[in-house]
Order: C-alpha cells, then sequence, then structure tokens
C-alpha cells in the first residue's frame, strides 16, 4: 500500500482550493466579497461577469459597453462548426449541457481565438507606441510590415462573407460615444481603425474589420487580458449554442450526420484489397 | 468505391441543416428576423437568451426576471465538480474554451438537472390541479405522497450546507412582484411555496427551497419548458467557471490534482502480487 | 471567512479518493495488484482493459474474444456524427485529445447506447428463463410482445444501411467456437439468434442483428454488466475517431462546417423585421 | 431568405467530406481497402490503430511494440487530473462516454503533451546528426544547451514522485530487442539513451526517462509524427479513465467535490462588504 504522511494540517488541503472568488458558509454566499442576496436585482448578467473576472463592480457605462459586444456574437449561424457539432450532439443522446460542451469545446485557437490574437496585436501596437515614442500611424504600418513579412495575416480583420460585417458600425459607434463620456480612452478604438484604413487602402475590395476585430477592440478598451476575449466570446457564442441545440432537440432527429442520407463522405483511399494471408 | 446518387437538389443539402434561428447573407445577419445591428444597444443579454430560444423580444419585465435568476446562479464556490474540474483542466494545457467544455459537461442530470426536474413537478402539479380540478394544496399533498411512495425526494428542495438559501427570499420578492405588475401569474410561485411549507410543516429542520427550487419557479413562471431549466442554469454556471478557470490560469499551477501532494488517493485494492508465469 | 474544521486526519482526505485500481508509490506503480513492469510485454491492451475493468487477468479465449469485438466496431465512416464531428473539432485549433473528447462525448444513448440497451434487454431474457423456468424461445416471444406494446424496438437489430452487416458473421462465428472451447457457454448467444430469427420471420426485408447487437452479444458472454457496453465502444470507436481527426489535420481545412461554401443552412424562420421602437 | 446556389454537383458535397479512412456501401466495410469481415479475428487491437493511422498492415513486430508502449501508459492514478475529473464527472449524472470525454479533454499541451514534445526534440537531433554531420553525443550536448540558454527542460525526462520510472526498463529492453530484430533501426534509442545519461552525469539525483520519454523513443522508432504520441497516448490512457470512471460509478457517491466535506476551498479575497447604494 501507499505510505502516506501522517498528518496533515487542514489548511494545506483546502488551501490546495484557494480562491479569491467566492466565498461560502452555512446561510452565506459572498462573490468577491459582495452579498448574493445584495446583487441580485442590482447587477446585471454583464455586471457580474465583470464583478467575478475583474474583482469589483463595473461603472455603467463599462456593464453598457460590455453587454453590446457580447450581443453581437451570439450567432453566426449553423453553419460554423461549433453550432453543426453542438447540433448533432443533441441528436445522439446527449443533455443539453453536453451539446453546449461540445459546441464551446470547439472554439479552440482557430474558431474562437481570433478575437483573443487581435488583443495581443492591439496591446502589441499601444506598448509600440509608448515604447518607441511614436504615432499610432508609424506603429500601424511597422506592425503590419513586420507581419506581413512574417507570412502572418492580421487577426479580426477581412471575412470571408461579408463585405461589411453588420456588426461593426454599431460597435464602433458605442465605443466612440464611450470615449466621449469618458467610459475608456479610445486608444484602441484609434488603433483599430488605423488598422483598418491601412489594410484597405489601395485594394478594391476592402479588408474590414470583423467581429473578432470589433470586440476586440471593445474588451481591450474595458481593460480585458487577450486571454478572456476568448472567455467572453465563448460566454456569448454559448447562448447561440443552447438555442440551436435546443431547436434541433425539437426537429426530433436521431444520429445527424452532416450531409443528409444516401450521401456518403467520398471514399478516395486504396481500392478493395484482401489481407494477407501470413497475418 | 461508394456509389453515390448522381445528383441531388441543393436544398435536400441544405435543409439538412434548416434553422428558424439565424438567417444569413453577405452583409446581412438577422436573429429570428431582426438585423443584428438594431439588436445591438436595444437588448440586453438576457433579453437576446429570451429571443433565440423563444423566437421573439421579451417584455421588459420578462428580461428583467430572467435576469435575476440567471444572477443568482452563477457560481456556488470551487468544491462544486463543475468548478473543480474546470480549474484543473487549465493546470493541463488546454484553452479556457475547453475548461469551459469541461465544467459544463459536468452539469449533468445529478449535477446540473436538478432545475429541469424540479420544473417537470411543478408543471405536473399545475396540470393536476386543472384536470382534477382540486387546490393547489391537494395537488401538492397528493403529488408529495406519491414521491414518498415511489421513493424519490422533491428536486429543489433542501440543502446539505445552507438551512435558508441566501438566494431564495431575494428571487421569490421578486416573483411575487413581478405577479403585482401582471409580468407573471403567480401559479407557479403558489405551488413552490406550498411545496416548500408542507415539506417543513412539524420538522425541527426545515427542507427549504433551494436555487434549483428557486430559479426553476421563475423559469416555470416565464413559461419555458423544463429541458431550458437546465440550459439557462448552464449558460449562468458558465460565468463562474470562466471566473474560476481564469484564477486558476492566474495561479500557474501545473497539472494540479484534487488533492495536495505528498497525498496519495487511499489504494484498498488487493496487494502486491505477481504475473503468473502462464501469462 | 468560512469556517474549516480545525483538523482532519489525513485518512479522511486520502480516503475521498480510495481505488482498487492502480497503487503507486515511489518507483513502484501496481495495477490491481499487478506490478506494471510485470505487466507490460506479457499482455495485450484487451488483457488490460479487462484486467483493469475486472480486478484479474483474463483466460487466453476471453481477452481473444474481447479483441475481436473491439477489432469490429472501430470505425463506420465519417458520416457517424462522433466522426464527423471531431474532424470539425480539429479543424477548430484544438489539440486531438479535445478532438477525441468532442467525438467521444456524442457516443450518448442514442449513439453510443444501442449496446448498451441490447445487454439489458439480453440479461432481462437470460433472467425470465430462469425466473420462469420457460424455454429461451418462450422468453424471447413474450419479451418481443412486451417491448412492441410498448412502442419499443428492439436495441441491437435492423440497420437503415446494410441487409446483412459485414461484422455480424465473423462475429457470430467467434462466439461459437469460444462456446465449443467452454471460453463462454453460450447462453446469450442462444438469446441472441432466438431474437433474430423471430424478428426476420415472415418479413420480405429481414431485421439482422447490427454491430450493437453482435458486440452485445459476446461483452453479456464474457460477464461485462451492460454499461460497460458502452464503455467498450468508447474505446473501441476512439481509435476511428483518432483516425479521422488526423486525416482531418493532414487535410489543413480551417473551421470546416458540415456542408462546402457557398451553400448555408436553409433559414424557414420570421421574414425580416425591424426591432420595434419601445425596446 | 439567403440566396443558395441553384444546384450544386453531389460530388461537391461529398468530397467535403473526403476519406481514405474507410469505405462503405450497403453489406460492405472496408477499413484501409481491407474488408471488415477479414480484419476481424486476424488483427490485434494495436494492429488496427497502426492500420487506420499508418494506411497498411504492421508487421508483427511493429504491433508487439506498439502494444508494450501503450500497455505501460494506461494509468498512474487518481491524483492524475484526468482521472479525477472523469471520477468527478460520473457522480454528476453523466453517462460513461462523457466521463471519458471529460478526462479525455484534459490531456492537453502540458498533461499529454510531453510526449509529443519530447517526440519533436528526438527529430530534431536525429535532423541535426544528418545535417550538421555530427555524432549523436554532440548533437544532444547542443541540443541540451540550447534548451537550457532557452529556460526549457527536457521533456520526457525527470519525475517528481519516481526515482527511476518502473515503466522504464521493460520498455528500452523492447527497444533493444526489437532494434536486434531488425524491426526498428534504434537510432531514437540511442538519443534518448545518451539524453538520460548526459542529464544524470554528475548529479547526485539523476533525471531518469519517464513514461512519456519512453514512450516517445518507441513511438518515433515506428516512424510516428510527433502529434500521434498525444493521440496514442489519449487511446492508451482512455483505458484508465474508463476503469475509475466505472469504479466510481459503483462506489455511488453524488456530486463528488475534490475535498470531502466539511471542508471548502480556502477564501482568501476582499472581506464581506456591501454594495453600494448606486448600483
Amino acid at each position: 500500500m501507499t505510505p502516506q504522511p501522517p498528518d496533515v494540517p487542514t489548511e494545506a488541503v483546502t488551501g490546495w482550493w484557494e480562491t479569491d472568488v467566492c466565498d461560502i458558509a452555512p446561510d452565506v454566499i459572498r462573490l468577491r466579497g459582495y452579498p448574493i442576496e445584495q446583487l441580485i436585482g442590482r447587477i446585471s448578467v454583464p455586471g457580474m461577469i465583470w464583478l467575478l473576472l475583474r474583482g469589483d463592480l463595473p461603472a455603467r457605462g463599462q456593464a453598457a459597453l460590455l453587454e453590446r459586444a457580447m450581443v453581437a456574437a451570439v450567432d453566426h449561424g449553423a453553419q460554423a462548426p461549433s453550432i453543426a457539432a453542438a447540433r448533432m450532439a443533441v441528436t445522439c443522446g446527449v443533455g443539453l449541457n453536453s451539446a453546449i460542451a461540445t459546441g464551446v469545446g470547439l472554439l479552440g485557437d482557430v474558431h474562437g481565438g481570433a478575437g483573443q490574437q487581435c488583443m495581443e496585436v492591439l496591446a502589441a501596437i499601444r506598448e509600440r507606441v509608448d515604447r518607441e515614442a511614436i504615432s499610432v500611424e508609424e506603429a500601424v504600418e511597422e506592425t503590419l510590415a513586420d507581419q506581413r513579412a512574417a507570412g502572418r495575416y492580421m487577426p479580426g480583420f477581412g471575412h470571408r462573407f461579408h463585405r461589411r460585417d453588420p456588426r461593426r458600425d454599431p460597435l464602433m459607434a458605442a465605443v466612440e460615444e464611450s470615449t466621449r463620456h469618458g467610459v475608456v480612452d479610445g486608444a484602441f478604438l484609434a488603433i483599430g481603425l488605423e488598422i483598418e484604413r491601412r489594410l484597405s487602402s489601395g485594394r478594391s475590395r476592402p479588408v474590414p474589420m470583423n467581429i473578432d476585430g470589433a470586440t476586440a477592440i471593445i474588451y481591450s478598451e474595458l481593460g480585458f487580458p487577450p486571454e478572456l476575449g476568448r472567455g467572453l466570446f465563448v460566454l456569448s457564442r454559448s447562448i447561440g449554442i443552447l438555442a440551436h441545440a435546443w431547436e434541433e432537440k425539437k426537429q426530433g432527429r436521431r444520429i445527424k450526420g452532416p450531409i443528409p442520407p444516401p450521401l456518403l463522405p467520398a471514399y478516395r483511399g486504396v481500392p478493395a484489397r484482401d489481407v494477407p494471408a501470413g497475418q
């Protein structure tokens, strides 16, 4: 049998799970120090997201701007693999929680990471402006040149489907208004607009900001670190995933594959052959 | 090679993925018919949840009541397996989306299903009142007797930890207020309070409504079907899952097991033995 | 702050994670009591599966029969939602482990549960034979009649695609041979063949045993409980999921939806409309 | 409504899901061209893994070496987060498939990636020997120096718990024997042993090869690309995950957190405070 230490202080065990988020005791639940019974009715869902992630209550304008970004990104249709996979999951006989987990699991570096990556570039440009004491225009120009040289595209800009993403204008208008009211300082907005201007200049087909770029600007303005860009996107897109999973459930299909029968995936491998005798 | 049908109408393929939720075209995104650019700034996150799940916009009082229920259920500490597993996931080197998927995946029938099950009982009691033309008191009494006879406990009531869940009172007060303003009709509230009264009568330790019961009453009053009780809980608890996963990420531990080293799970199986020679 | 008990015995913490499966100590790993260094090279993968699940080493014939069932179920093509979702996951920028988790997660009650459900019916029939002291023929007849009356179909029999599943014959031949050699007693084989005979009698299109039925017979003969029927299927199908995920990875597509662009899911919801002014 | 192309060739739809792995037609299932009915009984589970991943049948010695590596890595106890999370999942009321998905999902870059990373380093060293026409000793020395300079540790070597991992010796003995029989060429074995020798030289506590390093050598010798190192580890560890999940299921606990009640995670955040009036 495994030798175990004869005794450990309780604190060593409970401290393995230390947290600043939630404190519970019998009849008491406090989130970041605030009693839950005071939060219910006084705080919105985005306000609660802010509180749990940031440690304190948002100003009203901050929560409102966060809400717009989250509303904007809830859904982009069932051809998105996250949505399609969640719909397929439902038809396989799992609970809605597993269907949502399936969809959320697909929001990886490629499908869910562009916002996070855009936030990293925005932060790097802002830092470059400060560090090199250059203008936003210069910092954007140099950064885009660096990216082209490295063979990387600019995350958060360009869309295979939309020429001008309909979510761009209302979101940028909201950031402008928030800047005017002093809710945010507008530095990331300026960087984002300059990126957009420069990417599109001299091109017949412009490379507009997409939803990842627009929300990256908002989350950056609000002071979220890049990794939480993906986290916030997950919370937002979970809403669309649930709606699609629920619709699929009501449609009632069983074991739904990607294409309708009698269609089958195209087989292009080696032709039929026998297992050799010696095997 | 697999024989394939020579030709299928496009509609048979696109119709395999039919949806009422989202309509997209170049430069157009409409959710339940509404253009996304009109929704941004005019609709709250709970309002968007309602729209996507129910097909139309909520009245203001409906969205506000939904918001309270969702705010209430975001977190109950890291000893919940959904939260703990998400925190462990982060230390294993996966993205925040995978960590959230891990936590959400654990909100199964037992950990995430009590609200859904409570909604089913509430609906059955309401139907019994109508069908048998009896009072709420009688319907509750009979239903609880049936459950006792079947060896089942009443989901949504009782708590191993809290004597009186601090989320109960503000949520029930909100339903009462919503009933007074005609936002909901109060029928499920009456049923829930009668269940609570009867479960606690004559007991030294009452069996109070817990968060699953309180949110079940709200979601039932708002007209959600029971299965969406779990869906809404998932959206709400995802917020706590993200907050804990992010906190764990910042703490920086790698490959975090449930108990701190040098502690090991207790082995109670067969003692050491040799693989027999013949194997 | 939460009050904590001042001290707990180490055993209460380590005993929370008690296990009979694995015992480790520095430089020691024992599985079910056997040292890992003795198992490597003497035990096959199916043998290890048996050891960990059952607690001791299989007889050689048992491991060989288990191996055939597991080999048979590895893949049935990319139109299966478990495979398709795993392939889509890979294109979203997650690791192969997340892609496999996605596919495995879809092996729920409907997509992965038929074997388990078939094992439950087989066990119920065997029990009926003993309890009611009737013949297998009678017990099968009564059970199928009960199922028809309840509106249920017989899990593990019938296939939308194959008239005779090519995996049926080699698997049933293996059970017959194992019965002749005394590895298994053949009782579940007899029940399964009688179900197949009766379901097909008098029909122009027979209702043959499918892979779920064939493996259910084998796992039942080997003494596995029904729930492990699903567990073993998951291990087996994981192999196909990995192979498809890896192939997709090499193909290099990004954010692969279920149908190729420019196809879009068919929108059939309410037509375009404006958000009302009052919102 | 979305405009759709009026017609697409069937091939464009089925070709979106092209595959070399599996070909099915009514009554026909072929894996990599071989009919499934010929594979059942003639091929082992590791042989099937090889066939699906590599495209053709392994030589007998290749399958046997693969089997040893897979047997070795099935389990290392319930303190591993992948195992613990799967056990917790079972207590939350999800199917065994979801429990396995939970565990597998945690085998990310940190918990499941060391083997893959070790294979990448082994491949780089082998390439360096060829490219720079230097000895294995020199290539290892330079590579380890590069890693130290970059602040990276050598994946696959060293163990926090075992001084000498009991899986190392039988696995290395198997590679040596396979080399003598010409099954593999032994180049990666030589590199791995040289890494081990050099890491440990002059140290009081050696830095021995661990299970990730030992299996990385085997998978590299067998010609698998590094990413499949993780894939094979997932298949292997799934066996332990299932065994633990099943044991937990039989123990019957509900909603199992990481530490036993009455212990709670240690709260170290801001003390209790009121929500400010203006909110």
